[in-house]
């Protein structure tokens, strides 16, 4: 238990603790308050209304009128921090927490009205990582998206025509900005907004933040990893494939069989109670065993050089982290496992589940094949 | 001139101004100073060779090299604090600037240093309220999607049939929602993120943040607004456009050319040296002269209740503003000239164009027509 309040000044629809805390979205910044057992909003008129029928908190007050007290006291307009400071004097409050984000232009302006300030460090919700069952279905239900704009892109992939190694579809150039465009439209389609998708082929799959541009070739890897966020429920999904039009080189192919294997092994892991860390170097382990070492190579790193998972929930990435920390897993926790290889010389795979940890073990929340050859 | 140096720490695809600074987009937190006449960045490797390639700044640093330096000096792995720290001594810095937005976290930590912080007020950047040409193109192609989208939305609404007063389209119920997935489906299509579209309906529309929901229904005014963003340029647009399929009441016609009448001398206002708040307040009084009067009536705002415009770039909302506050606009900024008109009794409209401020007068970046009924 904290024996401080805790105070949030932020738009809901940016900070996700405190949509999460309050199960109220809005774009413009508010502020929450939560003083022993009791939290409350200060909003403004445009949004009181809203906020009395949908959000989560006990009490509901009006930004203006503390404004309009705070002039009174004050003899002139207030500043947001000092309407804040009339609420506060009013509940007796002279020492709370704020998150490790809150603006320091507020911190100093409260401080120097006298108020004890203190950095509540992250996480600041660590409730947030146990998903409700509604929470999961949540995620679920984005990740079916995700996996009907992945099937749609595949299957443009599929009726492509190879034309002096390029794809082409519909008589032009397959590009990567177009197979990314038909899987962003079709989330949106589903009330999802994807930004950043990932499609990417030959050498720039094999720079994992390389969204990926130009024409896709056939018989090289074309990663994919995509990760929109419902605009409906908040939460996002997170699922990564590869494949190749074509046919796979043979070093291509033992890449992606070590990345197959690797991450299949890594989802068996997943129960409660397990480290996160021991999934991780254990996938590190399989890999080398097959020969795919990890380490800077001609002036760049080439292996496994990234984390093997991440939590997913209100955030695209949240705790727990799935690397080199150690982290027991605890069930209600949905964490990816997306282990990658990546080689200039022979190609790059990633693979990437969502998965619901349990007791008993994981659940995989996501369905899609896992075929690397179109 | 500011004296100090000054740093950000943060995401340039939240942080607009880090992305103004230094033309860099990137998902996670990364670190800007600019020293005198020096602008550097401090990268992770991953980002390392983007940032070269892509960033407008002097000089990209790695991340990690720092980091080693601290953790050799620390005995211990540092935090990012200690090692910007590392930076700001090489370059003998002891006192510098944040945005009003810095993270309290950080802020207590380099305090703890040794180091002089100083909040530098917004706007941090006030030279961004000047568009440069290329920004007024970029501006003008998102707005170029938005009337696509909104066109494709209302060629829907005039196929649509009315049966018992409910629009049908294509033999189901047409909904805000439908409409409003029309429009963002395009958007994505034309490489746009649109969120919060507004598509809202007779008692909803008199709400100017209702968004709009259930079916929609002849003879009642339907509010469009309609504000993406590039996810090429990260440049936005904002079009507010009303209609009612079908016949509009007389009431609601003398409203609709009120507030159109309203809107077209507001935009003719506008040129270098006037005043945002003459512009306002003279549309209020053209409302009020036609007997459209503002403040509370039956417990809640009607007539005209928010502000003119807003400044548009980068952010949605961003200066200046065009409202109950002096502000002289300068050429080169793109606002926003939106008053609306919200009464439960009759109805409510709301038009919107941006305008381009020059010496001469406004250049209405916005083409599309504003008939009431379609």
């Amino acid at each position: 238990m904290h024996a401080n309040p805790l105070l949030i000044i932020a738009a809901s629809e940016i900070d996700s603790n405190l949509y999460y805390a309050t199960g109220f979205l809005a774009p413009d910044a508010f502020v929450y308050l939560r003083a022993g057992r009791e939290s409350l909003l200060l909003m403004s008129d445009l949004e009181m209304d809203r906020a009395k029928s949908q959000a989560r908190v006990d009490t509901v007050l009006s930004y203006s009128a503390y404004e309009e007290r705070a002039r009174a006291r004050l003899g002139e307009r207030p500043r947001l921090v000092q309407v804040v400071a009339e609420l506060l004097n009013e509940r007796g409050i002279k020492a709370f927490d704020v998150p490790a984000s809150f603006p320091l232009e507020y911190g100093d302006a409260f401080r120097g009205l006298g108020y004890a300030v203190t950095v509540r460090p992250d996480p600041l919700l660590p409730e947030r990582v146990i998903k409700t069952p509604q929470e999961v279905d949540e995620i679920s239900a984005t990740q079916r998206a995700v996996e009907d704009a992945v099937a749609a892109a595949m299957q443009v992939l599929r009726e492509a025509e190879v034309q002096h190694g390029v794809l082409h579809y519909q008589g032009t150039a397959l590009t990567s900005e177009r197979v990314k465009q038909i899987i962003n439209v079709a989330l949106m389609e589903r009330e999802c907004v994807a930004q950043h998708t990932i499609v990417a082929c030959g050498i720039q799959a094999c720079d994992p933040h390389n969204q990926g541009s130009g024409p896709l070739y056939a018989d090289q890897p074309i990663i994919f990893d995509v990760f929109p966020q419902s605009s409906r429920t908040r939460y996002f999904a997170d699922m990564s494939r590869t494949v190749v039009k074509g046919r796979a080189s043979d070093g291509m192919k033992r890449l992606y069989d070590a990345v197959r294997e690797g991450q299949q092994w890594g989802v068996e892991q997943v129960r409660a109670g397990m480290d996160g860390k021991a999934i991780h170097e254990g996938i590190c382990e399989r890999f080398a065993a097959r020969g795919f070492e990890t380490g800077m190579r001609d002036g760049r790193m080439q292996g496994f050089f990234h984390g093997t998972g991440h939590g997913v929930g209100l955030d695209i990435h949240e705790a727990p982290r799935v690397g080199k920390v150690n982290h027991l897993l605890q069930a209600g926790e949905v964490v990816t496992i997306e282990p990658g290889l990546y080689y200039p010389a022979i190609g790059a795979a990633r693979i990437e589940d969502m998965v619901l940890v349990t007791a008993d073990g994981g659940v995989n929340l996501t369905r899609f094949p896992k075929d690397l050859e179109l």
